[in-house]
């Protein structure tokens, strides 16, 4: 591509470019960072105000019921479920990744130990986005059984680390640095070949590229309602666990939304059949409605259109800074092959971190990973061919005028 | 008292009265449910606006450092600490109460196996709250080393059964059917004296009654902010550890947001040094903020004002229940010594399910608790002495006029 007009033609063409109005996003931002924390959609501060003003103020302790909210983190599993091939009854919104994955472990290494108490193990990659290793850490830990995570460096060190003592592996799909994504069909079924469960993380995934937890048959995932599915700050997370493994099992966390008859009050445990049992204390409301706003907006279109765009604004982004920053020393760590590559893309710079906040403070929202990372997140439902062509010509000015020495740009907060 | 005006009276002189005009509360709705969930503070709606529409729309991504959210557990922690006699740095606001149980027991167990690995047990009440039990019965069974639930019928039998096998008594400090208040200076000291750690849930205690966990030397604590604190529905939950246990201690639930600097991204977990490494995932902003609301109300008043008026407030509904619906079979099950009675009280009916449905049908939302309790909340900052008088009158009709025995009362929905 050699202008914005042509950009500007591609997003007059684009199919999915009328659901842009249904985010309150300004036009003059952009934002590459819905991998990160996704735009609110323009119906979001309504729905706020009617779990407020109506739900909560009017119907008060009622609205447990008659608002639907006690029944909301399955309502919502429901809703989700489509987008990363799960079957009804099967997904509950609910805490936090690191919480639910703690669930799933938990879960996964008693079934394992029942079937085959050798299997110690669980697999993962060291490159795995740190949340998701320190639960295992912790569980392990706690367990003080023998158990062992065994980390890899490379993807392709998978099929060798896995073995006849591999209780799990828990792989993210993709990678939240580089991108990277796994194949999760040929994964799982080597997996499962070693007689190993599927754990799949899906944060970088879901509402990002298409998933089909039933069609390559894994065993458990969990994922993220704040990224792709632009869910609000924080907005709780979601747990999958497929019909076939639901009553076999069971998980530490037996707190009252998980029993089968909360409401009796009976001190003995007793977990509900089916999904239900994944859910442990009372959920936030007001974070959780909003969740609902972000998958309506899926609702209209579907993964296969937006996997479509996806390619073709992370294609558009590294041709450009491929060409048109090509003096600058700008290494490209996503996968060029399709079938590797998230929904962002990610080029490491010896100074990474202060080249983003120059990006950020022209207005190009980015992010950055340790180390030296400059990371962007294309998000087909909002983002447009023509803020590809300006965020890469912010950061060749940003490059070029060397802006990003100016020493405001070197100060690090807590968060980046 | 024999009058509507005498209550309008107390309500005139009740130097709190003020105070309702900051909560958003219909005055014809007798509210009597707050011990379940709190009503919303007047700015609830406003503050919900401003994390939508300036903190999530406007700085996006860039609100985790600028708007506060990621510190915002510990601000709010902070600001709640002196509601329940903790310094600063002792509380944060995060997950929810079961979550925090299972940290908290599994840190408690970990250093009482290290101090006396023959303290196996888990000393608790069958009346406690249900997910209390649950938690414990969920971490006894995963870590499945003889851990013993030991559970009495009633507080008496607590010393006899808090011994030198012990180590951990989880004690809810009111109870949530019976509104029971334990003594929890003197507990904490015989839980201390037989060499147990004492746990305390204040869930029915946070805003509603003094609390002083520093003053009485406890253990651990957890608690509730969207009852008596009025957060919002399932506002996340709070834990407390003091400063001298903080760094002795390990829970399983290690997420990154208890590690000490998330944002390295070490694949090896590291615990924050003090009460951040109780932390665990990422919270729900939007729910999160609006706990702020709730405790801004605190400010204006103190936990003695807010004692006395509630005390008066479940004497009143206690005189006048006994006195004015004297002919029917209502049986008081709250303790009338005050030092044993938390900011509810409960009675119990032959039809309790059933009257609580009709007075509730009448704008008296109170709340029901098997078996046969109607449980009423007292909140000063928004109860007024007249709602008492007209709670009891309408009880009165209720009762006389045998209207709870229309058969739309005797349905029951999933929450009650």
């Amino acid at each position: 591509m050699n202008s914005r007009d042509e950009a500007l033609a591609l997003d007059r063409a684009d199919p999915l470019g009328a659901l842009r109005d249904q985010f309150a996003l300004a036009s003059s931002t952009i934002y590459l960072d819905g991998n990160s924390l996704g735009v609110p959609p323009a119906t979001a501060a309504q729905r706020a105000q009617t779990v407020i003003a109506a739900e909560w103020t009017q119907g008060l302790i009622r609205s447990w019921n008659s608002a639907g909210w006690f029944a909301l983190p399955r309502h919502l599993g429901n809703k989700l479920a489509p987008l990363i091939g799960a079957a009804e009854n099967e997904v509950v919104v609910t805490d936090t990744i690191s919480i639910n994955l703690f669930k799933l472990l938990s879960a996964g290494l008693r079934l394992q130990n029942e079937r085959d108490p050798k299997r110690r193990v669980i697999v993962s990659e060291r490159s795995n986005f740190p949340t998701d290793l320190y639960i295992a850490q912790g569980l392990i830990e706690q367990l003080d059984r023998g158990y062992e995570l065994r980390l890899v460096d490379d993807p392709a060190e998978l099929p060798d680390a896995i073995g006849d003592d591999t209780a799990l592996a828990m792989i993210t799909h993709v990678n939240y640095r580089t991108g990277y994504m796994h194949d999760m069909a040929a994964l799982t079924q080597l997996i499962h070949r070693k007689g190993a469960l599927a754990l799949w993380d899906l944060a970088h995934s879901a509402g990002a590229v298409p998933v089909d937890l039933n069609g390559v048959d894994a065993d458990y995932a969990v994922g993220c309602t704040y990224k792709y599915l632009n869910g609000g700050p924080g907005s709780p997370a979601f747990v999958w666990v497929p019909q076939r493994h639901q009553n076999a099992f069971t998980q530490p966390l037996s707190g009252w939304w998980g029993h089968r008859a909360p409401f009796e009050m009976n001190p003995q445990y007793r977990p509900d059949d089916g999904v239900g049992r994944f859910l442990c204390g009372t959920q936030p409301m007001v974070s959780m409605a909003l969740v609902e706003c972000g998958l309506d907006v899926f609702l209209q279109t579907d993964m296969q259109a937006i996997r479509r765009k996806s390619l073709a604004l992370t294609d558009l982004f590294i041709e450009l800074v491929e060409t048109r920053c090509s003096e600058f020393p700008l290494q490209l760590v996503t996968p060029r092959t399709h079938a590797q590559r998230g929904s962002h893309a990610s080029f490491e710079h010896p100074h990474g971190y202060e080249v983003m906040q120059a990006l950020i403070a022209r207005g190009v929202i980015g992010d950055y990973r340790e180390p030296r990372v400059l990371r962007f997140g294309f998000t087909p439902l909002y983002t447009r061919y023509v803020d590809v062509w300006d965020a890469v010509e912010t950061l060749r000015d940003v490059l070029a005028s060397e802006a990003w020495r100016a020493p405001e740009f070197a100060t690090r907060g807590a968060v980046t």
